[in-house]
C-alpha cells in the first residue's frame, strides 16, 4: 500500500464528511425547512457541491491517483481506487460553473414545481423548467464528447454506471414486448375472479405512524442510526450511520404510508449494512440505483405484497387499529396485489408499474437527444398514457408531466433504474430461493432473517467492490435477465 | 470599492454558506439526530471548522485584506472590512490540528455530559472534561500570547469582542456589592407580603406548543423563516433565514416552556432582523453574545415577566387551557416574579440568576488561568452555593456543577455574558421609555410594535456595524452601566 493510496483515502474521507453535511442539509430541506429558508439553503447546498467537485477535480486528487501502483494494492483498495477513479473522471468532465449552475437551478425548479403542481400550472412551470433542460442538456453534452457515447447515456450512466442504451433498449424490448398482453391478461383474470374490500378509516397519523416503525423494527432497520419522518414525497435520505426514511400519511386509508415504509426501509436496510470498514470510501458506497431500487423493491414486491408476508402482517393491523373484515388475511393479499392502471407512478401496482417507465423514458431520452422541446411533453404524455394504460390525462397536469420530483431538478437518466430494479429485485429472490428453498416456508412462519442474511451478503456488504455486473452475477449466477421479472408476475398475477 | 475588497465579500459569503450547513447540523445534533448518528457527525462539524478555518487564514485572504484601500471604501464597507479582520486575525492565531482536536473532544465531552448528568456521575465526566480543559487551556495560550492579555479575557472575547477582564471585573464587583442584600430584602419582602397560587395541570404538551406558537407569532416570530422544535436544552440556531427556537415541556406545569420560549423568540428577532443587506456578511452579524443575551431577556425578563404583558398573557392562557384561579392576573404577576433562589441556573429568577454566573465566572477563571484542576470544581461548586444563595448541592452534580451544557464542549468565557446581557437589557429598556413615554401603556394594551420597533431599529438592524461599546452608546446614551438593572429589580421587586 502506498502513501499515495493513504493520501487518496484521506481525501475521499473529508469528501464523505461534507457529503454528511450536504445530505443532511438535503433531508431538512424535503422535511421541515419553512419556505422562507429556501433560497438560502439552495445556495449552501450549490456551494458544497463546488467544494466537493473542487476537491475531486485539483489536480493535487489527480496526481495522487496517477502516483498510485496498484500492484502494492489489495483486492478491496484496487476496487476502491478503480471506483475512486471513476468519481474523479465522471467530476473532471464538468466546469464547476455548471455545477453550481445546475444545483441552483434544480433548487428552483424544484420549487417551482411544488407551486405549480398544487397549482395545476404547466405554463407557470415552463420558464424554470426550459433553465434545467438547458443546462441538463449542456451537462449531457460535455459528458458525451468525453465518454464517446450518446447525450443520453451519458447521464444514465451517472445512475447506472456501466449500463449502455442498446443493452436498456434490449432489455426494455423485451418488456415492451409481453407487457401490453399481460396486464391486459391480469386485468381480465381480477376482473373475473377478484373481489376485495377496502378497509374503513379513519386511520389516524399517530397510529399508522406507530405501526410502521413497528413493521421497520421488524424488518431489521436500526433506530440508533436512523428515523422515520414525514415528507410530501416518500424517500430514504441520510447517511449511513443516520439513515433519515420519511413517508406520508392519508387518515383514510393505511396501506401506502405501510407499503412505503416498506419500500423505503428495503434502502434503509442497504444503507445501514453497505461494509464499516470501507465507511467514507467510494467503494463502501451503494453500487448503482438500480441496485439500490432492486432493494427496495425486494422489500415492497417481493416481500411486502406476498401472501406469506400479508399473513403475518394481519394480527400487526388488528392490533393497531381493530378488526374489520378487510384485515381479513386473504383480503390483504387481494388488496396488495390489484391490478388497476391509474394516473400516478408512485401509487402503480407492480404489473402496471413499468408502463409508467416506459413512458418517461421514451420521453426524456428524446427531450434530452434534442428530438422534442418542453412544449411537447404533455402532448406526448398524454398519447402515451392513452397507448400504454388506456388512460385520459388531457389538461391534467397535476396527476400527468407534473406529477413526479425528478425532472423539476433535472435528474433525468433515472427513472429507467426503477425498472431494472424491479428485474434485478425478482432475480435476486429467485437466486435466494434456490440457495434457501425453505424461504418462503420462513417468511411465511414470520421468519425474515434467512432472506435478509442473503441480501446483506449477496448485496448490502458488497457495497462498490464489484462492477454492477459482477455484483449480480457472483449474487445471481447470471446477468440482468429479465425473464425473471416476467415469471414473477405470471405466477403471482396468473398463478402460473 | 476595490477589486480586493469584492473579493473579500465573496469569500466571506462563501464562509456563510458552508457557516448554514454546521448550523443545521448542528441543530439536528440536539434535536433530531439518532445516537448512533453522533460520531460521524461530530466528524462531519469538525471537518466543517476545519475548511472554515482553512479558508478564513489562507495567505488569499490576508493578501486581499492587505490590498484594500479603505479610502474607497463607505462607512458600512468599512465596518465590514474591521469585522473580516477581526475574523481574520481570530483565526489565524489557531493551529488547524488545535480546531479540529477542540470539535472533537468537544462532542465527545457533550456526549459523556448527557450519560453522566442523567447517571450524577461526575467521576465519569472527569475523563472526556480534563481533554476539553487540556484543548482550552492551550487555546486560551495562544491567543493570550497573541492578543497580549490574560487567558481568561482570551476566551472572554471570543463571545464579547472588546470586553476586558478589568471592565467584567469593575462591573461585577458593582453587582456583587449589592446583589447579597437586594436577593435578602426581595425574599423577605415577598415572604411578608406575596402568597400565590400554582396553576394545576396537566397541560398536554401539544397544547402548550400551540400556545407557544400564538404567543412567538405576537411576538413577531416570522415563521416563514423559522420552526420551533423540542430539545433536551432550549436554544436558538439555525441561520438567519430559517431561525431554529426549541424548548421542552413538562406537562405538570405551563409556565417554564412559555418562558422559555419567550426568552429564545428574542434571540430569533434578533436573527431574523439582522440587516438584509449585509447578509452573509460579517458586518452584517449578530453583535455579541452580551447584546444577544440582552435581547432575549429584554423578552423574557424586562417584557415577558412585567405586570403589563402578564395581564395580556391571562386571556390566552385561559382559552387554551380553561380558566383556574391560578390565572387570575395578579396571581400570574407573582408567579412570574417570585424570587426563590434554586439549584437550577436556568430556573432561577430574574434576582438570584446573577448569583449563578458569579459561581461559573469565578470557576471557570480559575480553571483557564490554572489556579484549579477539574477535581476541585465540586468542591468550590458546594462552597460558593453556600455562599451566595445558602443552598447545599454537596453530591448532586446533577443539579450541581453537572447541570449545564457550556464547559462540556469548552466554552469557557460564555457565561458572564448573561449576566452582561442582563445589565443592558435593562439600559435599553430604560433608553426605549425615555423615547417612548407611552411605552408601558402601549404594552398594557397588547401593543408590542414600539417596543419592537425601537430594538429593531437601535440594536437588530445595526448588527456589527458598530462595536459593542459604541453601539450600546449610540442606542442608550452611555456605556454599559449596571445602575438600570439595578434599579430595574430594587422597582420591580421592591416596589421602589
Amino acid at each position: 500500500m502506498t502513501d499515495a493510496y493513504c493520501k487518496l483515502e484521506a481525501r475521499f474521507a473529508r469528501l464523505s464528511r461534507y457529503a454528511h453535511l450536504g445530505a443532511m442539509a438535503g433531508w431538512d430541506q424535503l422535511t421541515l425547512m419553512p419556505s422562507g429558508g429556501s433560497e438560502a439553503r439552495a445556495a449552501a447546498i450549490a456551494e458544497l457541491q463546488v467544494l466537493m467537485h473542487e476537491s475531486l477535480t485539483d489536480d493535487a486528487t489527480r496526481g495522487l491517483l496517477d502516483d498510485v501502483d496498484p500492484s502494492t494494492l489489495d483486492d478491496t483498495q484496487r476496487a476502491n481506487l478503480r471506483e475512486m477513479k471513476r468519481e474523479v473522471d465522471d467530476a473532471r468532465v464538468l466546469p464547476p460553473s455548471l455545477v453550481e449552475a445546475q444545483s441552483l437551478a434544480g433548487a428552483r425548479g424544484e420549487r417551482a414545481w411544488r407551486r405549480c403542481r398544487a397549482d395545476n400550472d404547466w405554463q407557470g412551470f415552463l420558464e424554470p423548467f426550459r433553465e434545467v433542460v438547458r443546462l441538463a442538456r449542456e451537462e449531457a453534452t460535455i459528458r458525451a464528447e468525453a465518454a464517446g457515447c450518446s447525450r443520453y447515456e451519458a447521464l444514465l450512466q451517472k445512475f447506472e454506471p456501466g449500463m449502455s442504451v442498446a443493452e436498456l433498449d434490449r432489455l426494455f424490448a423485451d418488456m415492451r414486448q409481453w407487457l401490453p398482453g399481460l396486464l391486459q391478461e391480469v386485468v381480465e383474470h381480477q376482473r373475473a375472479t377478484v373481489d376485495y374490500t377496502t378497509p374503513r378509516g379513519p386511520f389516524p397519523q399517530q397510529d399508522q405512524q406507530r405501526l410502521g416503525q413497528r413493521m421497520m423494527d421488524w424488518l431489521g432497520f436500526d433506530f440508533e442510526h436512523g428515523r422515520l419522518d414525514v415528507s410530501l414525497h416518500p424517500f430514504c435520505g441520510g447517511v449511513p450511520e443516520d439513515v433519515r426514511l420519511t413517508t406520508r400519511y392519508r387518515e383514510d386509508e393505511c396501506f401506502s404510508s405501510l407499503m412505503g415504509i416498506i419500500h423505503e426501509t428495503g434502502h434503509a436496510r442497504y444503507e445501514q449494512n453497505l461494509p464499516a470498514a470501507l465507511r467514507g470510501q467510494p467503494a463502501g458506497k451503494a453500487r448503482s440505483m438500480a441496485v439500490h431500487e432492486s432493494q427496495s423493491l425486494s422489500f415492497e414486491m417481493q416481500l411486502g405484497r406476498s401472501a406469506a408476508f400479508l399473513r403475518c402482517l394481519r394480527p400487526w393491523l388488528v392490533e393497531q387499529f381493530g378488526d374489520q373484515p378487510a384485515f381479513e388475511a386473504d383480503n390483504l393479499v387481494r388488496l396488495a396485489q390489484r391490478v388497476e392502471p391509474g394516473l400516478i407512478r408512485v401509487d402503480a401496482d407492480e404489473v402496471s408499474y413499468p408502463a409508467h417507465i416506459l413512458l418517461r423514458y421514451d420521453i426524456e431520452r428524446a427531450l434530452i437527444e434534442g428530438d422534442i422541446e418542453v412544449e411537447e411533453i404533455p402532448g406526448l404524455w398524454d398519447e402515451g398514457m392513452q397507448r400504454l394504460l388506456g388512460l385520459d390525462t388531457r389538461g391534467n397536469y397535476r396527476d400527468g408531466c407534473l406529477q413526479d420530483i425528478h425532472w423539476t431538478d433535472g435528474a433525468f437518466g433515472y427513472f429507467p433504474t426503477y425498472s431494472l430494479g424491479a428485474m434485478l429485485a425478482a432475480q435476486l429472490m429467485a437466486a435466494a430461493r434456490r440457495e434457501r428453498p425453505d424461504l418462503d416456508e420462513r417468511i411465511a412462519a414470520g421468519d425474515l432473517k434467512p432472506l435478509f442474511y442473503w441480501l446483506k451478503t449477496n448485496v448490502w456488504q458488497q457495497g462498490s467492490l464489484y462492477d454492477t455486473d459482477e455484483l449480480i452475477r457472483r449474487a445471481s449466477g447470471e446477468s440482468l435477465n429479465p425473464a425473471h421479472y416476467r415469471r414473477h408476475l405470471r405466477t403471482r398475477y396468473l398463478g402460473e
